[in-house]
């Protein structure tokens, strides 16, 4: 792209950076804040720069944090007994917003994925062992994708546990609230079936 | 959305004020720059700050300039006597790209447009014609997107010339290349064959 200006063609290429923005995009970007007041692009400077150099991670579950340790865990409302075992913060964010779960989160930071180079020794795994030996945790649940990346790292997971009296759960594989019976695939709708729950407990939620 | 930390929630809400980005997407991005080095964010922050504090706008033409006259204004390579009036930057850099015009600009700032409530006062119509008048300007190009609005401004400025010794002419519409003609709207096919060209030059491009 042909720039008229330095100053311009820096803050497109910084902006195209972003995933899924390209030149087009990240030009659009740009000049819509110039058509913005000043404020505006100085809010968001401040805030990107502040949540780059600031932002923690809790240090008992590594979901993103204002301090030592995030809301979750620092709050005395939740049930400390139940550790959900998510792959990342925004899981942890899609779980809060459904308001069905009050135990604290344990954020992975990935699956183990041998393609990307993704090893166990790369996830917080040692660390949810050990807080699961220390603080007295009753049950964890897994709540990964269910991908082969995901069963996988459940599975290392729970191996590790061996030994650990723990109760282990996996969040319900089964047909989505809303889709059609007809399109789903079979390993979805044969889960679905094979774990199949009582009628009087589904009516509940 | 539930955010556990008020940095992160901010970085968010800024980031998802730009156009066509939503929470998610806001969301997305930031967490990339969280996995990036430090650095980047902090030249995202800084690029931004300074396009919106030090970016100026030509006094000519009123692309964007990193001085007083844009790089085009000022350079000695192009043709002072013609000038192509645009509605946006971006069409300026649309048609730098495609290395055939070697006049200059005029950047109208928009369309007129009474549904928006944009009128001509809030376009650079008085400046272009001023120019006109002074530079010894022989033609204008109008290359506003052919809409009603776009139309409307072409007619309006071309009245304000009246009286004024100068060449307006208006980019070709037709059939865009590589379009099938069957899928071409009447308007635009019957604009194409009443405003054909010779076969000779239109094989020169």
């Amino acid at each position: 792209m042909n720039f008229s200006s330095k100053i311009l063609e820096d803050a497109v290429n910084e902006m195209s950076q972003l995933p899924g923005v390209g030149k087009r995009t990240a030009l659009r970007f740009v000049l819509h804040l110039m058509r913005q007041p000043e404020q505006q692009t100085d809010q968001l400077s401040t805030a990107l720069t502040r949540m780059r150099h600031d932002l923690k991670f809790c240090k008992k579950c590594h979901n993103v944090s204002d301090g030592d340790l995030c809301e979750i865990c620092s709050s005395p409302k939740r049930d400390e007994t139940i550790v959900c075992v998510v792959e990342d913060i925004r899981d942890v964010m899609a779980i809060e917003n459904t308001s069905q779960y009050r135990g604290l989160y344990h954020v992975l930071g990935g699956k183990i994925s041998p393609m990307d180079g993704i090893g166990p020794q790369d996830l917080k795994v040692r660390s949810l062992v050990e807080r699961i030996k220390k603080d007295g945790v009753q049950e964890i649940i897994f709540a990964l994708s269910p991908t082969i990346e995901g069963d996988t790292t459940n599975f290392y997971i729970f191996k590790q546990l061996e030994g650990i009296d723990i109760r282990t759960s996996t969040i319900a594989r089964g047909i989505a609230v809303g889709d059609e019976l007809e399109f789903a695939d079979e390993v979805t709708l044969g889960r679905s079936i094979a774990q199949r729950v009582p009628y009087e407990s589904s009516i509940k939620n």
